[in-house]
């Protein structure tokens, strides 16, 4: 078997590549790869009620959702789905997001996927803003949710999907010309904490490396490392076999790619088969914040992978399978991994499993944790690490291909937009 | 032959691609392609003179510049060049660039070369700020001049050589908070002409579309392109056959390959033969200008190119091969050439003959033009172009594979930095 796809050649396929790179431990490897060249949406529809910015989220089953059901955007589409190339039935509420319905913009860009999993896949990040939800009739499966409360659901283990969580970390924390950084902080007071926190999603001043540098860093990084990506048949794969009638490692390292069959009721068909790539073990993606000159600064980490657009992206501190550190320090080593793991109980800001996209991934999950460190913890940084303020990643975030979607899936559980927002408007 | 490729596997090859997109009139085709997957250095050592920024111009003989020497950036090397792969002498001021030597930042980021060229090619535009130019030895290859030296040296055809213009096109204009945009303009004072233009260069509120509106053009753009590029043999490329030992079309369209040998003086290696692209005809490159809400508004088109990066980049109103439309308008029409070739002699603000990259193109040029239409030119747009002031463009420069080279060329020209740059500090 070379590799694995639909008849159709729609959806994606499951492939295979050899990988050489100049960067990090382990300089070529082979694996299998999601191959989904087509763009789809994740989209929601957003409107005000009494003045409050409500998003439509949909209760959605997905193959590999641990928890069957999870809170995902309005629309969750692939090519495939929204041209109906499966004979399916047509989306629900596409004709907010194609062009038939004139909405309000709020967010439109193409945002990655899994650089680990999946062959340069990118997805089309929109919110659409309507005047008023008179002309969306009430559905059992749909429900309208204020960030904040989107936010409060995101410290529920596995409950808000990965597509709602990467929507909404390019939320725009709007402008703020009219009113200082002190005046919006006092106003919506709470603890030091949360003022530093609010400082870095407004404040650009006060920064340890201007935005010039940050580019700077990453053009450097991108001009010097190489990613080569080979494409090769499944059953030449290095380390990998095809046992039981799974694609998968005889160490039984990383993942297996498995063979479901899928019954769900409320879809557009009603059951299909397709491949799945279950993990071999849980991932851990965290950040390590620091408060440095009043504002709380995020260690990001440069990070290459296999399937990314653009050699590396802006990724987590510590962003790995919980098996590299599992196996001891002898193995080797996770950068950062020990201040993770070990900081006291009174400096995890967020701890919480998050589960990978139901649609691909079975029983997917990954630790997300934010620690703050203390002010011992050294601000030198190693070649691949910057610190830099929720507001220089937000900067990023406007763009396509900068922050992956682990730093993503992190940052959605801090979007402060609601009240930031509520203030500026004021 | 299969591909053109140097012993040391270093520098650049020549290799076939084909190429399916359902983008524009032709939806398939075979052509030779530049790879050079290394990237490499176009920087600018700059200092300040009596408090006017200037830059260090080298005079640099390329095999294939027309008018033999072109005012080029301080430093121009490869990654075989600067790691001195072909054992040749190190290239000059290498240590400013390089890490070596600590400088200010002006300018650090990846941009696209030719899509029609090079195979997804990169180069990495820096500009550096030395405090004093006491280090740097007078050299008799190498001047200061200021960026409005340059642009003055840019209405002569074929002087100022491509890498150039597009380090210059990414110069910053500066941040103004203290001053207002009426005031800026007051000062620097001028026709009505230069005025639209500076009010362009600064303001972002009169805009004809928000740059959210711009980013979810280029995302919709993107979503729904599709661009398959596949390797092929030279010698398998429909339409392409080796003649007189030149890779070139029967119907001599677009351009052939042939073989160089190179003697130059002052050069790290003296002697050296290598393939260059020799262009069947001359090129257009226009942008089209109009007055908005009281500010320059540039038609700029999301154009499709075989060896783009991205899909899409944003290039001039006009991008053509004069061969396009001097073989009549029934073979095919550009859009918006009439208004670019007909326009009036007080319309036309620049119109220069632009050489592309000696090192790798035969004598290539292109004519440089921007016209300003009448305000009765319609502001609706064709789905692939639209209207955006300067300000907006210089923000999309500062993110990598946005603006194509074309686009950066043009905009190069009006380069206005030193006199912003002047009055925000005074």
């Amino acid at each position: 078997m070379t590799s694995i796809r639909h008849d159709s050649g729609g959806f994606f396929s499951i492939e295979g590549i050899r990988v050489q790179t100049n960067w990090g431990r382990i300089k070529t490897w082979d694996q299998p790869i999601i191959n989904q060249p087509e763009i789809g949406f994740l989209g929601f529809i957003a409107c005000k009620f009494a003045g409050v910015l409500h998003v439509l989220v949909q209760a959605k089953i997905e193959p590999g959702n641990i928890n069957t059901v999870q809170l995902s955007p309005t629309l969750q589409a692939t090519r495939s789905n929204y041209l109906q190339r499966h004979k399916g039935k047509r989306p629900l509420y596409l004709e907010f997001f194609n062009g038939e319905q004139r909405c309000r913009l709020l967010l439109d860009q193409l945002q990655s996927e899994q650089g680990a999993r999946f062959l340069r896949k990118r997805n089309r990040n929109i919110i659409v803003e309507v005047d008023s939800a008179e002309h969306l009739p009430p559905h059992p499966d749909f429900r309208w949710m204020t960030i904040g409360q989107l936010r409060h659901w995101m410290r529920v283990d596995n409950l808000v999907n990965m597509d709602t969580r990467t929507v909404l970390s390019g939320l725009s924390y709007g402008t703020h010309p009219s009113r200082s950084v002190d005046a919006i902080v006092s106003f919506l007071g709470g603890s030091d904490r949360r003022a530093l926190m609010l400082r870095s999603a407004l404040n650009s001043d006060a920064s340890q490396h201007s935005f010039r540098e940050i580019l700077s860093w990453i053009t450097g990084l991108k001009s010097t490392l190489d990613l080569q990506v080979e494409r090769m048949p499944l059953n030449a794969l290095n380390g990998w076999k095809m046992i039981d009638g799974m694609v998968r490692r005889p160490d039984d390292k990383y993942f297996s790619v498995i063979g479901a069959r899928v019954q769900i009721g409320n879809r557009e068909v009603a059951q299909w088969d397709q491949p799945m790539i279950k993990p071999a073990q849980e991932g851990l993606l965290a950040f390590v914040v620091k408060p440095i000159n009043g504002v709380f600064h995020f260690l990001v980490q440069a990070k290459l992978e296999a399937g990314n657009f653009d050699v590396v992206e802006l990724a987590p501190t510590v962003q790995c399978l919980t098996g590299n550190y599992r196996l001891g320090a002898n193995e080797y080593s996770v950068p950062f991994i020990n201040d993770v793991l070990n900081a006291p109980a009174g400096q995890v800001l967020y701890d919480t499993m998050q589960s990978e996209e139901g649609g691909r991934f079975f029983f997917e999950q990954n630790r997300n944790l934010i620690v703050e460190v203390d002010a011992d913890f050294s601000v030198i940084e190693h070649p691949n690490y910057r610190w830099m303020t929720l507001h220089q990643m937000l900067r990023f975030i406007e763009f396509n291909n900068y922050l992956n979607i682990a730093a993503r899936s992190l940052l959605s559980s801090i979007n402060l937009s609601d009240e930031i927002l509520e203030e500026v408007n004021r």
